[in-house]
């Protein structure tokens, strides 16, 4: 039986019960109120993992990249969460991509946990839902979390918020858009790998992206909740996924950058998550209050003036933060 | 000379002053104080537009269609402004994509105006960027104007919320991946365009995806911010861009779906959207008064305390709403 109660799920989740971590996860997607329960009790353990962001464009060797890691860690006895950020399918609302198949073989491994989810168009974005599933599995005991994401856009960006070391995989090359995609991809690496690394010119490919990016930890981050600050050009490396050539430099990699970051709230990257985590809880509470109780209906009537272009948003939310101000409950 | 004043750059942007537009898109794009000002000013002069959408992945041919477009509403007399979301350069910052290059072919005719802009980190995300530039050129008396992006994740869900009528492009099958992108992308579909269809397979590739389609009208819509209802199913329609092929049948089916939809505030897009504006500026605002004057302090050892994991992000965001209640300036 799984606990229905979120104190109780959450102290079986931490136990060991893996059905109890997967409700949690699932709360945690959905955003239900079993996720803040639940969060509220996990959060405070975590904070010794490793999370590690995994993306590039598709076509790149994403998952079997992933399940060369998971082989690597497991054989210095490392237990490894993964949570897969996928598009959601149009019907069922869920994550698309074949995780189930992955998750079976694995099954007689409970240091190995993979879990998809999908990637829906909330409010605030996937940092903050990424960032919560990453902490659930921190907090009962997988060491390595990987958070893998598929796309080519804003997802990653977010998603790479969400980690301590990202990871950009490089792609053949597809044409003009591909390119662009690509460079703003490398703009949140700490870790570049050039996989497929038995295809011919993929040294190549290595060397010019070396090139390319000489210079451009010294580069001015971009403004914003996602800013990442990157103290050095990231390294680039060449893996063959498939057999596995390679894996145990990237594995070096991870850990020499892991152990290059300042610890706790002086790391930045972590008080940036932290923040960004406030933040996004801290919209949804002042939604909730004002689409709530006895101001629902003046925020209905300021949304549906600037809907009408009788108002500007601007002036919009400044009353409804003089609204938030005044009663309360 | 172009004023400096954003009351007098706003004005003359209305009296059809092209460079005095462009430099508040670009306020609009960084974010800065004038753009709010211009805005202010702005917003309640549009929403005489048709805000038209245009996404798909990759090598589908956006850019071309696009142009076939612009072609065939200036044929009818109408002015078009394009805003093209797009990934940002590492280095510079700004959108990578050839849009220069676009602009130039139409640089004798000031009905068109093409803007691209760089898909930042932005919490909060892309939707309130391209919604607030879309007022501006909606204001400015273009009455279609079409939001461009390329990619294939969260950002085109988030574009689509600005939009009145979502088109997504097909490309040519790719793989698992890309197929689960494709049906993310066909969430938010309103018009469905298979490009290209000079190709063999478009009409084929067409009849799988109505069928595929069928009853998505009626599929419950996803939870968050972005929900747009969808009341039927969309339309597939092929075209081949690069010759007009298909372009004005495309035409006739943007202005039913905008026939079909309620006017003013009754239209839940249109509601939906300017609710994400006001959430969007509410978000900032509330943490610019966290993150400014006397609540600074307290605010930063609130947020360090979750980034040590000595404090749940749901009990600081709690800790800061009481802050803002109490005081203020």
């Amino acid at each position: 039986m799984i606990p229905a109660d979120p104190d109780a799920l959450a102290q079986a989740a931490l136990g060991g019960d893996r059905r109890a971590l997967a409700r949690i996860l699932t709360a945690v997607e959905n955003r239900t109120p079993a996720a803040e329960a639940a969060l509220r009790i996990l959060y405070p353990k975590a904070g010794r993992a490793h999370l590690v962001g995994i993306t590039g464009p598709p076509g790149s060797g994403k998952s079997t990249l992933v399940s060369a890691i998971i082989a690597n860690a497991r054989e210095a006895g490392r237990a490894v969460g993964v949570v897969a950020v996928a598009p959601s399918s149009p019907i069922t609302g869920g994550a698309l991509l074949g995780d189930r198949v992955r998750m079976q073989s694995y099954a007689g491994d409970s240091s190995v946990f993979i879990r998809s989810m999908a990637a829906r168009g909330h409010a605030g974005g996937l940092a903050p839902t990424s960032t919560a599933a990453a902490a659930v599995l921190d907090a009962c005991g997988f060491d390595l979390v990987l958070l893998e994401t598929v796309g080519t856009g804003q997802s990653e960006v977010e998603v790479a918020a969400a980690a301590d070391t990202t990871v950009v995989l490089e792609a053949p090359e597809m044409g003009d858009e591909v390119q662009a995609i690509k460079a703003g991809l490398l703009e949140v690496a700490d870790i570049v790998v050039v996989n497929k690394g038995d295809r011919p010119g993929a040294q190549r490919t290595a060397s010019q992206l070396r090139a390319m990016l000489v210079g451009s930890g010294r580069v001015g981050r971009r403004e914003g909740s996602n800013d990442r600050p990157r103290p050095k050009e990231p390294e680039v490396l060449v893996t063959t996924a498939t057999t596995g050539d390679g894996v145990p430099e990237l594995m070096a990699a991870l850990a020499r950058h892991r152990q290059g970051r300042p610890s706790g709230a002086d790391d930045p990257t972590r008080r940036a998550r932290a923040a960004a985590q406030v933040w996004a809880i801290l919209g949804d509470r002042v939604r909730a209050e004002l689409e709530g109780g006895s101001r629902v209906a003046t925020t209905e009537a300021v949304i549906r003036e600037v809907a009408e272009h009788r108002l500007d948003p601007f002036g919009a939310a400044d009353r409804l933060l003089a609204t938030l101000r005044t009663g309360g409950q």
